[in-house]
């Protein structure tokens, strides 16, 4: 912690400061400047956070120097964490990770004949949503536990991993029942009771970013979930909001060599939320694979037309296949493999 | 609804978008204009709402005419809603509401030295959180239930009514026992099982903005509340995200009038989170009246620099009773009073 | 200038930094902190700004303490810039100035009847645009110098000063002839030939905030033009691009407070670009003149329905004396006048 | 254009609003739907672009249904414009072009030794700024003409054509002179004068997006240029402000395939400016190319530390040697070379 002081501040002033931080038995230095005093703390900066110091008469600004987070940070783990689920299939290793599904699960039939197809080109989780966050209260709202039961037995059928979303804290349980992978969408990002719920399960956790959430604040919600014992969590980017409106979503590409470099945690993509138009899913998954990303969640029908919701951003399965077919051979070039 | 064809759109697609619409009950019009030809549908939107009809071959654009929300609409309802608190203040009626106090409720002996202090110039309403959402996982997550105790223990020494933040729908039934209002905060304007939650109970609720929310992302937001029978929604605008780093969030200050315009529910400011620096409170404040705010939430505490959080955008008694003398003033101009 | 060292920083890497720092005639102090060791410079940081210090061998960050612009600066010159026209109207001082008129220059008829009626209610300073930036090269582009002209003759008629848009570096010179003020529009806050050229000149400028500018750079803009020796600058706070599409842009409210603090320069609001919407100018204007403005610059027209561009933004005369009104009682509870 | 009236709109209002449309020699429609009644306009927008229908009487909101560019659509030109310099080398066509260089040019020596190196590993182009805009008037402003004739001189040396950047209008006849591409840079998107000018010439402009600015407004910033009679204009992405503040910009990696689908101009991306990091340039050009850009820009240094400029986000050549072998490697998957 730096605390750089104005010009006008006393030794009254500096003497205050310095006695307060040192009841909380920290170091200080100072360093008088030819144009500004600056004071620093010498040792763990947590103490400090909830400590006005801004505040303090003479004091212009204060500066943390360490970062606020520990446990997804790659200092403290060197090696990348390596998620595997119980199909054998691992997520942030050598393999590059598809999850294809539909936006929202329907019925048994149109999911089972999805997730088939899907399987086929190669991915290996499948996504559907039971429980819908959705802007308006007259949208469909999905299946509830119907739809987590749909999403198991075709599960059970095909063999792929379930990925599925839980948005209220009172329903991990249940999701946790019926998934492989438990989902937290942007709009629950800074929902700290979901996160903390979350955070006590022995399943791993899909992190999708806030859309106004700085990487750094995604940092601190999956920091969140280690914090409780569950070190099984995926980053999703998904798009942020900007001020373009051509597009839904802003994919920040540049997040994902970012947090590779930050974090040792697996990062993925969602080309279909992050674009919002289903013309762009393919360039943009194929961006997200050269950027580094470990997989891809991506929206998928046999007939986009249905779609219960969010069709306006599904590819069609004939459009999978080439995706797949793009992302096999963008993934070679990075060393990897689909 | 209109729907915009492409150039090279056949007879045939227009057949079949019609014969698809019509299903629903609608009725479609088509119109062939020099450049494009457009098709509109008449009667209620909602069914289309969500029917991709952006996907259909020879479709450029849909393009929605009516507003998505309806119970917050002030077509719906003419005359401005005004609260009543059980303390007999009215919230959205001629009168400014101030709500004052920390940020944090510390102790008992605190929050009632600041209510007293609050309340001896004019503010009616004590804020205070006891559950905190924070950023970091090491930050102080609030008093929880023990802070609830203190809010109404000091509101009944006081007779100030309680405004307080409910983070998770476990936890409505009990704040309710406490609160006079209670509040959802930005991290949870999209978090729709609360907003459930909390349209089911009989007393007010303060909706804050999300901090990258739209003004009609945040009206579908009341909207859920008021569609579960609670038509008591005070909006609280408290920032929005942006670039400019050299404040903590922008206030936007035009969503005051426009939201008066659009909707018959209260909208206060909050000048404190929108601005996070103490010295830029008293001004925003003013401006929000000005701009015709129904109130204020402001951060109080006898000492910001023993604050146990957001102290830096903390005022104190002092800096209160300026901001009070203002405010009255400028209720004046508008023919309100405080 | 702070240096924050990685972890793994050696005292080669630290010698380096020293030396390299030391040859421009800078000292360097060295502090071992448990977690990070920081370097801190002494003196003047403009010469390193130039460095790329955080490419140096275990340089984690690079940290700068001393803010970048000067002449600016409140530290600089502590009292109020105030900036006299040659018709006597002082801005910055105690007096409110409205400067207002039509977006752009039709016709000497109706320029000389709109500031005959803003004259009439209070304005001092006639806006108008003889030069347009316009987003489509099929949108009018204003009458050029023959614009200049008539807003000239009718300055002369009237008695109202006169600002208006300078686009072109090649045009400083001709504007400079007709006009009192010479704004510098959002468009070109970063266009820093034009810049340093109304730097040369003895009249004021007028200086828009960029649409997606931080106040910093706006400062930094200022700077370029002071430094060239003029000081007669007038900042105009006219709305930030976000993510908000109800109203064009979103008034940064907080600026106005933030910069009269910062800066000794006048801070003015325009209420109709930073909303967009006629029915948002009056309680977006009165909230920027309770936040601290020196002035307003508001687009008025007797029949806006008629006017060439910016119509959905431009107020008539009838409003405009409802807005004058309100401001003069704003400005009182300020302890200003108009 | 559709209008769409408020409820309480009478006949009166659309008879005056009809009349006023047909004066233009535009024929109008009405539908009276269930909720709403809807005018639409038949025919050629652009004569109505300036007229205020939305403050007509009546009027609840305006909708454009034309694009408003013409020359930059693919709907006016269906096959890629590809741009061939006097060198052969040719921009939107199969080949991926590099281009490379310093951020500032320093001297000859090392100009040329960068120049080398980057050819070598296949750039096709010199980049190296000449005039440079600075965010501070203390920053180094480039060598100007000097640098033009260094760049002319190491372009005749070494077969690279050069691009580089024009900043003012006056200039722009000075620049045509040494440059084979004549650069745009973002802070001079919205500057039409200067748009206009190099509207004027034959040789090739490279268009960087503004840093807020949308696509549609780039695309009608280059349509002035088109308007003007010069067709051979280059798209360059290089990073959107946003709300992210661990990357200096963020690059939007989802208008290069928008922008390839709207317009038949070349899109190529700056992997540079758009991360602002040196450690993130190399994954986030391979993103650029795999989404579907025609080419790279690129800053490169023989010794980064020594740049005068950018130097936190210039690579070195043993990085931009990586690069040139993943771009050619992503560029194979694309069914395109380098």
């Amino acid at each position: 912690m730096i605390i750089v002081l104005k010009p006008e501040a006393t030794q009254e002033n500096i003497e205050k400061i310095k006695k307060d931080i040192e009841k909380l038995g920290l170091k200080v230095w100072v360093s008088q400047g030819e144009f500004r005093t600056i004071m620093g703390v010498i040792g763990d900066e947590a103490p400090l956070r909830d400590m006005p110091l801004s505040l303090y008469p003479g004091v212009e600004k204060v500066i943390p120097i360490l970062k606020p987070y520990r446990l997804v940070d790659r200092e403290y783990k060197k090696e990348n964490t390596v998620i595997e689920l119980p199909s054998g299939v691992k997520i942030g290793g050598k393999e590059i990770v598809v999850m294809a599904g539909p936006c929202a699960v329907e019925s048994k039939e149109n999911v089972l004949r999805i997730a088939k197809a899907v399987k086929k080109e190669g991915a290996k989780v499948l996504r559907g949503g039971a429980f819908k966050p959705r802007t308006s209260p007259y949208s469909f709202q999905g299946l509830g536990e119907e739809g987590l039961k749909i999403l198991k037995e075709v599960s059970e059928e095909t063999g792929l991993s379930v990925v599925t979303e839980v948005m209220d804290p009172r329903n991990v349980e249940l999701v946790y029942q019926y998934a492989d992978i438990l989902q937290i969408g942007a709009r629950n990002m800074h929902n700290y009771d979901l996160l903390k719920e979350v955070g006590k399960i022995d399943k791993p956790v899909l992190l999708k970013r806030g859309i106004s959430s700085t990487v750094k604040e995604w940092l601190l919600a999956a920091e969140y979930i280690l914090k409780q014992g569950n070190e099984k969590v995926i980053f999703c980017e998904r798009g942020i909001r900007t001020f373009e409106d051509s597009t839904r979503f802003t994919l920040d590409v540049n997040a994902v060599p970012l947090l590779k470099k930050i974090s040792h945690l697996p990062v993925i993509v969602d080309p279909s939320h992050s674009t919002g138009r289903r013309d762009l899913v393919i360039p943009v998954a194929r961006a997200g694979i050269a950027a580094g990303a470990d997989g891809l969640l991506v929206e998928v029908h046999f007939d986009p037309l249905q779609a219960l919701s969010d069709a306006q951003q599904t590819i069609d399965i004939q459009e999978f296949k080439i995706l797949m077919e793009d992302v096999r051979r963008i993934a070679q070039v990075m060393g990897r493999e689909v």
